[in-house]
């Protein structure tokens, strides 16, 4: 079951602790504060990071109510509770004078894959206020800058590339990767989001290679945070045929027969394959979001803007912010 | 499994076909040309308009290669073919003085409901042309009005009234209506264009009721052009799991133990609501979509008002429609 | 100077009054409430209808501050004040149970006329809920319903024909049309708001034209709500050239000249046709619009949006706005 | 009239000439094909960069008819004209293996603005194939990569900052620089494209200052195009009120009087900021787009983006662009 498609360590290690592996190196803990159940998966070593194939590090998932309904409160709650957590990761750094780097990773022109483009355009920028416009820069003001690098089809250029050209000229004391995930289950999307202080990793999960974007290849922390907006169609037919097995075997376990042994008994990966392939025979990896993602997208790139706005200036206010982003 | 959500008429009769149903009163035919396979699915009368929850006439399925890397060549014959479907059902009006009027249904701002308006904004519109520059019309034009009436969440006008009270006022000699459709199978969308002489009915599929815009509401006649952009998470899971069950059987069939036969014979309607509350518990008919729908909607409207544009003006060119689309 | 194209009435009213004609038959007053000045003209006869080139009735114009960089409580106060001059205008028809319908008129697709349908998206739509969803309904909401008809040029239809045909199936109590205007001076973009008791009347300004939306067409008060956002290129030089003749004019009264008595006395509209004709030889009547007009147009429509929202719903707050506009 | 806006520089030399000052160390030749007129401007030495306020280099005007309704023919040739003169510019490096950089400069979110992230939507982009997919790339095909850096409000990063970082990851052979250009007349806009060898430079006009992007800066070979897209409301009128004067006179030149001479031997820099600030009180320097900016934009970018993709791939069709730009 290794192979199913996930960004998000809450679902990693779900799928590692169902199928009774034991799990060593790692920590899970829930809280919840006003209607946000906050889950913090912590991974200590480099064996659980290889279980997980995630980077040692600590992943905060907020779960929230279905953004596209959600009330003004909750909204303000998440801004708020995104905030917090950014802040606690960012902690070290908070009385530096370079700025704060926000990447808006992703395609702008494929909506499920704009959280990041939109994400950069309500952030409060001040970086060039700071020697063009100093007059208007207050003492709650940080410094922050960002960039939405595009992607590689739309550039031909790594993102990490143009990532670290960029660095190298401003010089951040931080960084912040905002990207659109893909998530194992349908109903994380819409009211997940993560936010992880080991940057962003494509590929294997356990560093080291050339498009990581991390404290280790950047020389300064790296935050990521991410909502998921894609979920793999083969995925959702796996964990739902999972649930309908269960529920016939509650039902009928007297008819616990052979064949449903067979099922039950075959490889985790075969299986998975196996519903892959079946999914859509033109098109496997078929990946699939939910009709009304336009929706979406806008009301979680405002709710993640507006957690780092919090963020990385001090004591601003809704008003504020609606008033410096035009 | 007649809870199976498809707006296309090729897969309801596959649907009834392939639990072995006996179906009268249906006709269904397939020819090639060009790449394109087309099918023609007639209901001929009330018993099989009630089989197929669909009302009586004609469903022409053109089934294309994936409309994001389609080639040129086959670009031009997919709109010179959604011509020549759309001019043998309107025979008998094409020598008519009135205008036809294009319908583009569906939410601007939901990109996998939005192929109607899209549709719209890529016609040649000729009306009124005829009054206010006559010396433009040439006598290979023909006369075209268009509207997106929006959808009900937007104006709070049911789109029936609002196509109604256009049509008293325009008095067109037919009509046809653009959408966005839900497919069963995820092979589909993408490459998947329906076109039918039954107009738009939603609800039960046997006419009569308030909603419905044909030409017995509307007393021209009333075509229909869809293109399917979402599936039910569902379905897709519904479907995959049958085969692979069937898969299943064919490797162990020795083993064809009392669960398989217990879920094979499962009624299919209650093996199929089992699976809808799996999916997601939290948002039942969730209505997925590829993640590139942004790309798919621009291709597909591109094709259907081109198909539209050919049949409702004679011996026009690509080159003519590019200049006249400013 | 009767040629200068112009939609407020303060304009035209002012155009009048600068060139000394006497003007009976209209009143004129100004008044201020946080920091918006209020001008109301009253266009009381036919006589004085002729002479302003619009039809008798009330236009109200808010002056406000550059909308794009208007502060919140200057944005709140600015909705409250359009709603309460809607509510003033409508008094007659607020306790009725019809509908009212909105009319978004404009071309969605040219940012400088998308003012209309902008508005049409960020109302609070509810008519249909009345029946679909009653349990949503509380007393202080109203029966609101809205339509983008599209422009001519992409429709084919004249928009009074389509407003006609959904009118006799909605059956309002009362119409408010928003849109796009033309304004004389760069100076008034960006920072106006007219509203006005006459409808629409495009042309001659003296009714009884088939384009007309009014009352009297429409049989329930229509209520105009418009926004300037663009300028004519010969306007702007009209009123510039005027302005450096008075400047030269006091500097250097001595040389009181032929010349400039020549150019003085020229006939006004000569005067602006030589203008018309020399600001772009390739295209005279050039309409020429603000560079940040896209930053204004969302701005204005949320403007106006709100006004309209607090006018026919009562006691609900930005808040409830928010969350219902999904 | 030297604060006159424009960057066209065949715009400044008709300034410097029309105000009959003696030019040296320029030459400017006409010719005509296709219904092109094209103007090559070559500004030789140091004395005449400091006159025209713009660097030492070639820069070539093409005239064309008005982009909006441009016939197909027009359209074909004016593509392929910008890729003839492109290629003349980048003749020395075309047999590089190094990439050719597109910079697509400006706003993407102010539609006057977004010419050059517009451009680079619309590009063959193929660097990042030669390493990922050498099978899909032909021996017609140079490698192409692009970046649309975003602007300073809204990334808080010096555009140049940002081109320098990607500059030194990608080592291009050439960089092309596209951006919206400001005219000093209405006629230019909509119809004119400038192609020049002398990069860009914001400011001074005669270089050396930290923002310029230019082959003494980068290393390379660096083009610019522009498209004028936006006038200053102060020029319009300036050269109206000269075009006026100038009618006026012949009419009237009995009456060359005192005031005329005034008028007109009033130091032309003078007279421009008499008029700068009776356009509008309230915002000097109102720069004015066309009403259509939208539909301009999109026919502009269309044709600057197939003129380089013309340029830096060989033997390419229409069809294959697009095909290649999904």
């Amino acid at each position: 079951m290794q192979n199913i498609r996930t960004d998000l360590a809450i679902e990693r290690h779900a799928l590692l602790t169902e199928t009774a592996q034991e799990l060593t190196g790692v920590t899970l803990s829930d809280s919840w504060e006003d209607d946000i159940k906050t889950t913090r998966v912590t991974i200590k070593d480099k064996g659980a990071a290889q279980q997980l194939k995630k980077p040692a590090g600590t992943y905060v998932t907020l779960q929230l109510t279905d953004l596209r309904y959600m009330k003004n409160e909750s909204y303000e709650a998440a801004c708020k509770q995104i905030a917090r957590e950014i802040t606690a990761m960012l902690n070290p750094i908070s009385k530096k004078k370079q700025p704060v780097l926000i990447i808006g990773l992703g395609n702008r022109a494929i909506t499920s894959d704009s959280l990041g483009p939109a994400v950069i355009d309500r952030l409060m920028i001040t970086r060039h206020l700071f020697s063009q416009a100093p007059e208007t820069i207050t003492e709650n003001l940080g410094s922050v800058c960002a960039i939405a690098p595009g992607v590689l089809g739309i550039t031909g250029i790594e993102t990490e590339e143009i990532i670290r050209g960029v660095t190298e000229k401003v010089n951040p004391c931080a960084i912040i990767c905002v990207d659109a995930l893909a998530a194992r289950s349908m109903d994380r999307v819409m009211r997940t989001i993560q936010i992880c202080d080991t940057g962003i990793n494509p590929g294997s999960g356990v560093g080291n290679n050339r498009k990581e974007i991390s404290q280790k290849t950047m020389g300064v922390p790296v935050l990521a945070i991410g909502v998921p907006t894609v979920v793999d169609a083969a995925t959702i037919t796996h964990d739902t045929l999972n649930i309908v097995i269960d529920s016939l075997l509650d039902a009928e376990n007297e008819q616990n027969s052979a064949f449903f042994n067979m099922l039950k008994n075959l490889d985790s990966d075969e299986r998975f394959s196996l519903i892959q392939s079946s999914v859509s025979k033109e098109t496997p990896n078929f990946l699939t979001t939910p009709k009304e993602i336009d929706i979406f997208i806008n009301k979680a790139a405002e709710i993640v803007a507006n957690g780092i706005n919090f963020a990385l200036h001090k004591d601003i206010t809704f008003s504020d912010i609606q008033q410096y982003i035009s």
